[in-house]
C-alpha cells in the first residue's frame, strides 16, 4: 500500500478546480483531503463532482488539522503571500500558484517564512515540465550540441484576457512574460541584464493603464549567451508557443503542437492545424505532471523542482523588464531589490 | 442532476481496466456500477482502484441485476457472441470490443439477438474517434475536396505481440488490418472487391502457422474510387498511423502525432520525435470518447455510431482478404459469407 | 584542357530543347555540335538561342559526320527504335528519351543494335536522378535501415496533357506509371508480378479510348518485398511525388517539394506552398544530371547508369499493368514478352 | 528581336564571376560585352569559359566605350564608391554589390554621382528577390493579416570566413547582418531606433579585433512594430534562414529550404536535411532575378527595385548597431550621420 500524501487545495476558482480533478483522477500518491474557497459554493461544487468530504471557507480551518500534510495555493494572487506565511507556520507543505506576489518585499516574507519552519515550498512554473521544452533542456544540459549561444523565445496568446485581469495583472512583463523569464533561467541559469521594449499596437485601451500588448526583451545570461523573448496578446492563429537554445554544435527547437495532424490540400496550397487553444489544453499534462513530482518530494522528503527563489527571480525579471521599457536603456538584473 | 447511466464492465484485462478508469474520470455521464472478470482479483484490482463496489466473477450476476443499464465487454474475443446474446435477452444495451467473434454465424447470431431484443450494439473501432482520421471524414464528407478517387491507409504496429496471442489471432488481415478494413468503410463506404498480397520478412516463426508480417491489400470501392493498405507488424521508428484521401479538388491527409514537438539540428541534419509508442498511448483520447458516446446515444435513445453491421464487415473483409491471399486473385466482398 | 564530347541533339521539342540548353548552360565536359528536327524551324530556333552553327532536318546527315560521337534522341516516340538503330550501326553513343518504344518487338531490336554494334545505350528516366529519391536509394542500400519490405510510390500529375496526346500515349501505366516502373526497380530491384485496378472518376472522354485517370498497382518484388503505387492524372494542388522504402530496421521516404518556404498562419490554420507546378521544374536539375553522367560515361568509356535493359523493363510492367487491369487478376512479369 | 542591353562585369572574383555565367546563360535580354579585374588572368579564366571576347584590367577602359550600355561592380569593396563615380560620370547604368561603401561619405558621393549624372544606381542585395522573403513581403503588404507588429529574423551562417577577411570587414553588424538591416526596411519599412548585445562564444580570435560572432539587435520601427534578429557565425547544421512578420490578423513565416527531401525514420527518431550549404546555393536564384530585373529597368527606363539609398540605409543600421553595442544602450538611427 502507497502512503498517500493528503493535501488540501485553497483556491478552487480555474486554477484551482483543475488542480483538484489532477489529483483525485491522475495522482494516486496524493489525497484531496479538503478543498478551501471563500465562494463557499465554488468549492462546494468542486466537492460534490470529485467526492470531497470536507469543504471550508477559511483556510485557517485547514492549517489546524494534523491530518493534512499539505497544500496547494491557487487563490487569487495577492493573497498568497500571507497562505504561504500561515501555511508555513503550521508546518505544512506548500505549493503555490505563480506568481508569489507582486511585491518583492511579500515575496521575501514569505520565502523567509518557509524556510524557517523548514518546510517545502515549490511554485507552479508549469511549463517546466512540458516534454518539449524538457527535452530541449536536456539535450542542452547534456552537452552533446555545445555550448548555448542564443536563446529565442516566442509567447504568445491567442486573445486578450478581460480588461479588468489586466489592470490588476502586472502588465504584460508580469504576467504575460514572467513564463518565459522562469523558462530562460530553467533553460540557461542566471540573467544579468535586459532590455525591453514594447507597443500598443492591438488594443488602445490598455493606454490607460500603461500596459502593452507587443514586445520584445532581449537578455544577456551569465554564462555569456545572448537571447530574445517575444510577446503578443493576440495570435489569432492560435496558442503560439515555441523556444530554441541555438549552441555551438547544434540547435535545439521546441516547436509548436498541433490540434490534430489532418493535413488538406487544394489549389491554395496544404493547410494544416492551428495549435491547442490555450494554456489549459496546450499545457495539461504540465500541471498533472508537476504537483505530482511536488507530492512526490513529499513523500521522500527532497529538494521540489521550482523553488521559492525561482518564484522570485522571475518576478524580479518582470521588474527589470518594466524599468528598462520606462527608462528606454539596459537594466542590470542587479538593480532591481 | 444529470441521469447517469448504471454500467458493469465485463472483462477487466489491459483493454476492460482502461475503459474502467475513463469511466470512473472522465465520463460523468455514466456509474460505474460493478466489474466482473473470471479471474476475480483482477477484477477486485481494478475495483480497489476506483473504488467500486460491486465485483463478480460470473457476468450472469450482472444481467439480472436490473439497476445496471448497459454492459461494456471487454473480455476474450471467443466469449463475445455469448455474452451479447445474454446480454440482449436481459435488456442491456451493449458495448463490445472489436472483433465481435470470429465466426461470422456467431456474429450473426449476436446481432440478431440484439436487434430481437431492440438493445443497442457498440463495436469498438476506437479509431473512428481520433480527432485526425474525423478531421479528414468531415473534409471528404462536405464536398469540398470534391469526389474521392483514392485512399491511402499505413497501419504498422512498432512491434509484434506475442507469439501465442497472433497463433490465436485470426492472423494480420483479421488483427491488425481490421481496423483498416472498418477505417476504409468510416471513410469512404462500401467495399466490393478487394486483392491481398503479403509475405513474412521479419519473423520466420509465423510460417508455422501461415501468418505474415508485411501486407499490402488493395480495394474497390461501391463508390468508384480504389485503395491501397500497407500493414507492418514492426516498424522500428514507432507506431505508425497515416492515412490519406485523394479528391478530385484536392487531398486530405492524416499524418502520425509525435511524442514531442522538440527537434535537433546538428551536423548530421534535424532530428524529430518519433510518433506516441502504441495504439493505448496515440488512442488514448479514442477510448474515452466512444464509450462517451455510447453513454450519450443510451441516454437519449439514439443511434450508436459503430454498428454491429460495422462489426460484422470489417470481419468480412478479413476474410475476403485470406481468402485473395491464399487463392492469388481478386475476391469480390460478396463471395464471404 | 578538358576533352569534350561532341553531341548532337535530335528532336528539339519541348524535351530536346531542354537538353540542348543543359548541354550548352551547364555541361562543360559536352560540346552541342548540331542540332536536327524535321521542323527545321524549330531546330533553327534553338540553334540561334544556343549558338549552335549545325542544323538539319534529316537525321542521317549526323550520323555520318564523324566528329560527332554521341546524339541525344528526343523525337516522338514512335520513330525512337529506328533512329537508336541508325545511330548504333553508325557507331554513335546513344542517349534516348523514355520509353524507347511502345512495341517490345521494336525495343528489342534497337537494344539487339546497340550491342552489337559496342556503343551505349542510356535511357531517360530522369528520375533516378532526383537527389531526395537517390538518397531514399542510398540509404536503402547501405543496409543500415535492414531489409526492404513495403516500397510506396504516389505519383500524381497537376493535371491532364491534351486528349490527342493521351489518345496515342499507350495509356496511364505506358504513359504516367512507367516512371514508377524504372523507380521501384532502380530502388528494389526485379518485380515477379503486379495486380492493377484503376477507373475513369475524372474525365469520361478517357473511356473511348479505353485509358483510366486513377489506378493503384500492387507488386511483388524477387527480394520477397511489396509494393504499391498510386496515380492520377489531376492532383489540383500540384505535382505530387513521394515514395517511401519501409525497412526491417527503419524507412526512408522521399516527400514533396515546396514552390518557396512561406507559411501564413490564420484563423484557419497554417498554409504552406504547393509543390513545384510539374515535372519540367520538380525535375530540372535531373535533366542536367542525367545526360551529364551520360557525357562522363563516354569519357570514360564507363557503363551507363541507366540501361536499355532498364528502359525495355519498365514498359514490359506497363504491358503486365495493362494485362493485369484488363483481365483482373494477378499477372506474372515472365508472362509478358 | 529583343534589344539587349550590353554590360560589362567589373571584378570577376567569386561574386562576379557568378553574374557573369549568370548574365551569359540565364539572361537572354543582357549581353555581357566585356570582363575586368585587377587581376587579369581571373577576368581572362571568366572569359574564355564564357566565350566572352573583350577582357581589360583597368576599368576605365570600358567606361570610355560608348557601346557598353551598364556596369555590374563586383570588386573589392573600397574601390566600389570611386568606380561608381567614374561610372555615372561616364553615363553608364550601374549595379553594384553590396556594401556600397564602409564609409558614409564614399556613400553619400557616389550616391550624389549617380544622382547628378542621372543614371540608376542598384545594390546587391539579392535576399529581397528570395521567393519567401517575397511572399512573406506580398502577404504583409496586401493588408490580409493585418498590421504588423513583430518581425523575426534568424540569420546565421554555417561557418566562419576567413580571419584575414573578417577583420576588414566591418565586423558583424556591417558583414553578416547587413543583409538583416537591409530586409528589414524591405518588410516593414523605416527604423527608428536599435539596441544590441553580443558576444564572443565560438572563435576567441575575434577579441583581437573587437568583433563578435554571436549577436541579437532589437529594433523599433517607424510604423510601431517591434523586431528582433538574432545572427551567429557558425550554425553547425547549415545555413540557418528564417524569417517572420506577425501581424495583428495572422502571421507569415519563411523558413528553411532544404537540400533534399528525404526523411529517414529509425529508432532515434526521424531525420531530415540540413538547408542547401551557403548562400551560393541558397540564393543562386536570387542572383539571377536581381540582375535581370535591373536589366529590365534599363531596357525600360524603369526605377530600379534596390536603391543606392537602400544600400546606405542597410549601413546605416550597421553603424547604429555597432554604436548600441558600444555604448549599450539603444541608439536612434537618426544619431548616425
Amino acid at each position: 500500500m502507497i502512503r498517500k500524501v493528503n493535501i488540501a487545495v485553497i483556491g478552487t476558482g480555474r486554477m484551482g478546480s483543475v488542480h483538484c480533478r489532477n489529483i483525485v483522477r491522475q495522482i494516486p500518491e496524493a489525497e484531496l483531503t479538503a478543498v478551501c474557497d471563500i465562494r463557499l459554493e465554488v468549492a462546494q461544487a468542486v466537492a460534490d463532482e470529485l467526492g470531497i468530504q470536507r469543504v471550508v471557507r477559511d483556510y485557517h480551518d485547514l492549517l489546524s488539522d494534523a491530518n493534512i500534510e499539505a497544500v496547494l495555493i491557487a487563490s487569487s494572487t495577492p493573497t498568497h503571500a500571507a497562505i504561504i506565511k500561515d501555511a508555513a507556520q503550521a508546518g505544512k507543505q506548500i505549493f503555490c500558484e505563480k506568481p508569489l506576489a507582486m511585491d518583492l518585499g511579500e515575496i521575501d516574507g514569505a520565502l523567509a517564512a518557509a524556510e524557517k519552519a523548514g518546510v517545502k515550498l515549490q511554485v507552479g512554473f508549469n511549463r517546466r515540465f512540458d516534454k518539449s521544452f524538457r527535452r530541449v533542456r536536456e539535450i542542452v544540459a547534456s552537452g552533446e550540441i555545445g555550448r548555448p549561444c542564443i536563446l529565442r523565445i516566442t509567447n504568445r496568446d491567442p486573445d486578450f484576457p478581460a480588461m479588468e485581469f489586466l489592470r490588476a495583472s502586472g502588465g504584460i512583463f508580469l504576467d504575460l512574460a514572467i513564463h518565459d523569464f522562469d523558462m530562460v533561467r530553467y533553460q540557461l541559469g542566471e540573467v544579468v541584464e535586459v532590455y525591453a521594449m514594447g507597443n500598443v499596437l492591438l488594443e488602445p485601451e490598455l493606454n490607460e493603464f500603461g500596459d502593452l500588448d507587443t514586445d520584445v526583451v532581449v537578455l544577456k545570461f551569465a554564462n555569456g549567451a545572448v537571447g530574445a523573448i517575444d510577446n503578443s496578446r493576440k495570435a489569432v492563429y492560435g496558442y503560439d508557443q515555441r523556444l530554441e537554445v541555438f549552441c555551438s554544435n547544434g540547435t535545439a527547437m521546441a516547436g509548436n503542437e498541433q490540434e490534430d495532424a489532418a493535413i488538406v490540400g487544394n489549389q491554395a496550397g496544404f493547410l494544416s492545424a492551428k495549435p491547442p487553444y490555450f494554456f489549459m489544453q496546450r499545457y495539461a499534462p504540465c500541471y498533472v505532471e508537476e504537483v505530482r513530482q511536488f507530492v512526490e518530494c513529499v513523500r521522500n522528503d527532497m529538494p521540489v523542482p521550482v523553488t521559492g527563489t525561482d518564484g522570485r527571480a522571475a518576478v524580479v525579471l518582470g521588474y527589470a523588464a518594466w524599468k528598462s521599457y520606462r527608462e528606454n536603456r539596459p537594466v542590470k538584473i542587479s538593480e532591481i531589490g
